[in-house]
């Protein structure tokens, strides 16, 4: 099978959440039955990231202070002033990270290491649900 | 057909030009005829950069003014002094946001939000042509 | 062939080591014979990145003066504090520039621009090997 892809929703509290969904793309990497390639993550929105970290609480922390410095929650935003919005700071934070990410996959494992998680950052200023898209394209 | 590739022209300002191209990105998709798969975005050069965002005018001068933040165009740059140049602010740019995204394919279409498009910045001191290339592969 | 994958280890100096893989990264893609697809570049671990940048030392030292600012190497990290560990920027850096990139292969060549090259660069704070998986998708 040259396609396996897999939607999954994730369920969050935003203002910098920061969750794991390793285990996810690595279940479904698995069930693909496909040994090499590429798989793609990707999370639908405009106030989201994906990208990967040493999961613990240190290094979460680290990256949402890092965030705060580079955009700011109570900075002045243009699209706050534009559409009474308040989660201009969550749109920046998305641009500048990226809300896909691709990594290999090699014989049938998830190619990133021990170390190493795949994490959705939701940038929002309120719970959402977030659709998450795996994507395994390979043989 | 496995993959389907285009590449297309997008005539730029520069100076951080913010270029709405998810609507070439969403015809070229269509026209594959593949259902399932990923799509890659690519803009060929090293002072531009490919990113998705809420595509209104108040994002867009946000992303603007965080970029002037996080690389300056009038700081001192290594590489102007080494080579003459003035874009040693556009190189920077471009190896922070990257010049290539990839996304889902989902039941023929772009895998994105509502409220998120597809961009091209160029980051670039004078006005150029840049060359895109979708890449989609898939079943 | 429709996948061809290739592994190959870089050994660095961490400290913001940026090397040019660019030179393997072609030859990967010359001898995969595939003709038009995508191509995958993706390190293993949680301390590096990969993008592209004109891979001369003005824009290297001007990248590397920029991660200092943006994650300085003294900064108090909740990581170093939890774990006794003096690397929390390098976690930081790699979470911020992303670990693995994807650009597309046009006619049997990587389709990147002739001053633009695919970088890995090692944020960690001492000499590393590091596997750089190199993973061809196409026809």
């Amino acid at each position: 099978m040259p396609v396996h892809q897999k939607v999954f929703q994730v369920s969050t509290d935003g203002h910098c959440d920061v969750i794991n969904i390793d285990g996810q793309v690595q279940r479904i990497v698995s069930e693909s039955g496909i040994r090499n390639g590429v798989v793609n993550i990707s999370g639908r929105g405009s106030t989201l990231g994906i990208t990967t970290i040493e999961y613990e609480s240190g290094c979460v922390a680290d990256l949402q202070r890092a965030l705060d410095s580079i955009a700011p929650p109570t900075s002045n935003y243009a699209h706050n002033a534009r559409w009474g919005d308040n989660n201009g700071y969550s749109h920046l934070r998305s641009a500048l990270m990226g809300t896909a990410k691709s990594y290999p996959v090699i014989e049938g494992q998830l190619g990133t290491g021990t170390w190493q998680q795949v994490i959705r950052c939701d940038f929002d200023d309120g719970a959402r649900n977030r659709e998450i898209t795996v994507t395994v394209v390979g043989e």
